[in-house]
């Protein structure tokens, strides 16, 4: 899948004729565009919804909105919403593969896809790499993902972030709570900075973004305590200056856009899997 | 043309070319998907507009933003729009062919043609149908062109909702006026329940939601009423437990989603007719 | 490229499996849908980008988005900003081609080559040809990249508008000031009324629109002072009855629409040589 987004002719029969339908209900730039440039790039008719542009202001409910689709014969409904359990929702009424392109504070399992095969990637392997992902935590749903991805995969996975932002019930995911961010990163093959996501945020959970950034936002200084090739990775949008220095978000240890190109492919793949794959010849 | 949309590839060459324009000023899910859909299905090339992206914004008048349109080689201009007659009004001076998808409380055809296609569907003929069209008649583009549309194929059309919803003057269209829903659903082969257009009541209409929904929600009960067969329609988007309860909506005699999917089927045909006509074969 | 818009079927294959990007950041109905429609002409994949849906409203740079974009493999990124300098600034970046669709008061470079190429269709040569720009220049990016062009391809320009917004250091541009419009087009083969853009104006440049419009509208009065087979152009969108009389605007001499058509043509023609430039064949 990697292979055809750089050729000269950037397509590939495999989805002709499939209905896919991008359903944003949260503005997006990489993960929407990814999804449709996946699904043009297989050759599928690629729909998008927004909020805006809906009935949903004239009142009516998600599951009536989305039968209508399936009504018109879809074949998969990529889905991002803000409330946590959407996607589960819609799968237990809707006939079409529905694909979670993100769920409140719940999960975002392409993401993490994609973020594993970037690991594999750069690393060879998964198992056994000691990956820290930092910030945010509790509103995280990149986070999530990738902490039942990773650990599944054997990886050892260590968060940080501030104990307002990082309940101890993390623990009991699988993954090790460390609040200190310099012991976090102390031999990390991996380092993953999530977006402050400064939308979601209370008053209440941290005391400044300048008290944050002084405590976990990733600098030359601290990433020296990383592995040798340690590298570094972040889901964007990112807050420069905030959780990742621009020094650092742009230097030759960062995969940050790696990640965005391989998400096109991982998505192609999540796509022909679920609406193609019998016949593995028409990829080539 | 329902066929295509069943197939394992849901897509045909006879469009492939064509320039469609999908115009909305209003929001809507189904009637802008649909036709979109059915574009893609026939493989047109077609585009959409919102009233938020264009460049209505600067003032211009819809006359010269469709001018505009056209002198880009259109082939069909779909226009959604509040103000009644505007399709009318680019009929006399575009060269495109020109689609009501939905003009203010006038007419909304391409709905009616899918109504009299599950009609025609569920009960073998049109003509000698008791048809109750129920609700918010004075506000229904859909129900104006229904009543057209039924009369003429030789249903029996009878029309029900608050004296205030439901001037007098629609005897004269041809169709029954019964105010007492109970008297309009009686031996009725089809139900076509409206939706309360909560954006366009003015307070002096209804006393409220809640006496309107006494008065004329469809309930068990009263669906007791009609045929043996009696079948239930809406054309969307339902409030629920307004004119219509949860359980009626979602039951076996309703056809909503049927509607809804033959609405594909009867856009595909439309576009066809206008564009495409020449040679049935290239459907196949 | 002109003669494939008129064809029955609307599409070459030059650009199959080509990814573009629509970026705008403003408002626009005429240019968007251009290039738009220009790329599916070419079966290239075109992707669109309004500000409203992106993830800007998470605080993310413009740097940033277009960097994440160009990892999903773009070719070309087709940009509208408010910002002057914003196309030259991705430029400086990009891997992908950058094609300028506005930028603030800058430039609008397939503006001008569209206006060019409707001055050859009518008048047979642009060299010597006198052109009179007339309006509010000063915040004109089509009077810009005009001067620039149409000076280089031997066309006499003259500029006239209000000295609030006609600067004397236009001069410098090659073109002539001159603040009397009746002057500016005495013997002018080409005129070109500027759009009011009444979004742009602080209250102190002109008096009123009032009298804006007695001293710098085109009249039919104004309009004999002209060449004999003069012709009106205007880039839209056109404030009627502000800068062009509504007359004049649909009368004969009004090439407006000319322009339009042949603005989807000269964007094929650009994304042709920009994307596929090798192989002139296969745009037969």
């Amino acid at each position: 899948m990697l292979d055809i987004s750089k050729r000269e002719v950037k397509k590939v029969p495999a989805l002709r004729g499939k209905t896919i339908i991008n359903l944003f209900y949260e503005p997006s730039t990489r993960t929407r565009s990814s999804f449709e440039l996946a699904a043009k790039r297989l050759s599928a008719d690629i729909t998008n919804f927004s909020k805006q542009t809906s009935s949903v202001v004239k009142g009516e409910t998600l599951k009536d909105t989305v039968l209508n689709l399936e009504a018109m014969k879809t074949d998969a409904i990529i889905i991002r919403h803000s409330a946590s359990g959407t996607p589960y929702f819609l799968s237990t009424f809707c006939r079409s593969h529905i694909i979670n392109a993100g769920d409140g504070t719940h999960e975002h399992p392409t993401q993490a896809l994609l973020d594993a095969f970037t690991i594999k990637q750069e690393k060879g392997d998964i198992s056994g790499q000691k990956v820290a992902i930092i910030g945010d935590i509790l509103h995280s749903r990149v986070a999530r993902s990738n902490i039942y991805l990773l650990t599944k995969l054997g990886a050892k996975v260590v968060l940080s972030g501030p104990p307002s932002l990082l309940p101890l019930e993390f623990a009991t995911f699988g993954a090790q709570v460390e609040y200190s961010m310099d012991r976090a990163i102390d031999g990390a093959d991996v380092i993953m900075m999530l977006r402050l996501q400064l939308e979601r945020q209370t008053k209440l959970l941290i005391p400044s973004i300048r008290e944050y950034r002084e405590l976990y936002s990733l600098t030359k200084t601290s990433f020296y305590k990383a592995a040798k090739n340690a590298i570094i990775m972040h889901p964007g949008p990112i807050n420069r200056g905030v959780e990742l220095s621009s020094d650092l978000a742009d230097c030759t240890k960062s995969v940050i856009l790696k990640q965005v190109e391989n998400g096109i492919a991982v998505r192609m793949a999540v796509l022909y899997l679920l609406l193609g794959g019998q016949d593995r010849d028409n990829i080539d």
